[in-house]
């Protein structure tokens, strides 16, 4: 197994990358790592003695935040993300992990690697977080904006694989994002897509509302692009907005200061429940490839952690599994 | 001015429905109330001496939460909202208020009382919760689930004028709901309806993001009603949803309690700061009349207050403005 890392990719690289690539071939000595990006920078941030099974895969450019990610992935063709993706094209190693412009993965990992044969469009998963014991998986949330019900129904499937196979969900109970609970409920595209899921060999459970996604009411949340991408930014928005209310209302006096000194743990049970970085990243579900993005700002433990899931979902056949159930459904 | 409240809608009907009809009428001498309901009910509630601008309209029947809405409007032809939406179409009245079936509220707007010349869809326009000093307004959240560009074009209008002359701001900032901020940003819908907002003769401050959204960046937000009902009820599971893990991790232990009990003012200023039942009912603008829904929850405050919000919208001419702007857009 050889995962490729985007060295150069995220708010803290190439120090957090490096320093979690370290941790990672430590801790799983059957996984091979590559850090792809500049590697005089690469090596500035590694100490003796370096894993064996790491290695540097020297990459001239970089992809920035502010790159419009179709022109960038077409252009920078030495950029650390494209070559990174162009190594898993090539099957030099199986997975790549990003922390970089979440726009320029899913476009490598569309037009560099490519799509699952069968899978029609991909779709971005991240796990959002909900006061349930463990989040939602919501896919997709940004990488096919216009999907029509049969792309919906691979998501379905895609989401039931990965929530077994990475996130430990035996049966995962599936949803499909709606305004009301009935089957009628909804525009078109859900309208369409309700029969679709009922047929299919899942725990389907059937619409959900918005308002119950935060209390974890499925496993797998199935919905178009556009509304899942509203949904995942606004429980972002959401809690960070409530965090500052609380904040100032807790500094406003010395009094406040002092009670609120008292909540301090209670305060950061919280926040921890509600933080996207401990969930992990999110996979580019249906390319050809484990396509792993890491949250922005991630830090050496969230880069284990994405190493972590890339073998997961490498160790466990994820991309065959999906293969074959796309198969199935002919 | 007269008023018509469906005295039967809502969790504590009749009996907040009529209190708080007396309280608008003593408050508002230039209105005249008209209470839809069973009168004898209505009556039960009424204690002397009742203000002379208050009449009751004897309705049979009543439409109920789990009532199928369009059915329910079609044949409950006494129902006490199908009766007050009646009266709007033979202007009888100019306006109704319901705290009752929001489906059906809708249903009977377009229905029964119709639409303003000229509006294409009706849009179910509430104001959200922010952080900051005032919410959004955000249309649609339900009204129309596949609209198209126009039909947000007029949203655009309708808030405007609404925003202005009901909620007293001046030139809103309006913005469109998207994935991003730059304009070839979004779904097909959002990527058609943007160059015709740069057009109009409004504040248009470009894509909002779902994550700016609790921190009020615009003053009215337009979406299709799918999105728009994501937005809304996410708002509101969320907001719910934290205050349940504060209260848990609050009423851990007699310190945490005791603890938080000193903090008991501040967390009360952020749950009012993010209530629904604060801000007022939501109208369902494009219809031809003053059509305003209060929260089901609503007491006899909350009706007072969607009392204050209709009689503004006759008295500052929203129907009328919005039929002038409809007429000069063509």
């Amino acid at each position: 197994m050889k995962i490729a890392l985007d060295a150069m990719g995220g708010d803290l690289a190439p120090k957090s990358t490096v320093e979690g690539a370290i941790e990672a071939a430590k801790k799983f000595p059957d996984i091979h790592l590559v850090l792809v990006g500049n590697s005089e920078e690469i090596k500035n941030h590694m100490k003796d003695p370096i894993p064996s099974n790491i290695t540097i895969h020297h990459a001239s450019d970089v992809i920035k935040t502010e790159d419009e990610p179709v022109k960038a992935v077409r252009r920078k063709k030495d950029s650390s993300l494209v070559v990174a993706s162009q190594m898993v094209k090539n099957k030099e190693v199986d997975a790549v992990i990003t922390a970089g412009n979440t726009g320029a993965f899913m476009a490598a990992g569309l037009l560099v690697a490519g799509r699952i044969p069968g899978i029609e469009r991909p779709a971005l998963a991240p796990v959002i977080p909900t006061t349930g014991v463990n989040g939602i998986l919501v896919l997709d949330v940004g990488a096919n904006m216009d999907p029509k019900a049969e792309h919906l129904v691979q998501y379905a499937l895609m989401g039931k694989i990965y929530a077994e196979q990475v996130l430990g969900i035996d049966n995962p109970r599936i949803g499909l994002l709606n305004v009301g609970t009935e089957e009628t409920k909804g525009n078109e595209l859900m309208k369409s897509t309700f029969p679709l899921l009922k047929e299919m060999p899942i725990n389907f459970v059937g619409n959900v509302e918005a308002r119950e996604v935060p209390n974890g009411v499925c496993d797998v949340l199935v919905t178009d692009g556009f509304s899942g991408n509203v949904l995942l930014k606004l429980t972002e928005g959401l809690a960070s907005s409530i965090f500052a209310v609380l904040k100032k209302e807790f500094t406003k006096s010395t009094f406040t200061k002092l009670a609120s000194l008292l909540l301090k743990p209670s305060l950061k049970n919280l926040k921890k429940q509600m933080d996207y970085s401990e969930i992990g990243g999110a996979p580019l579900l249906g390319v050809n490839g484990a396509f792993i993005k890491a949250h922005g700002s991630s830090d050496a433990k969230a880069i284990m952690n994405a190493v972590r899931q890339a073998r997961l979902f490498l160790v466990n056949g994820v991309l065959e599994k999906i293969a074959n159930a796309i198969e199935q459904e002919k």
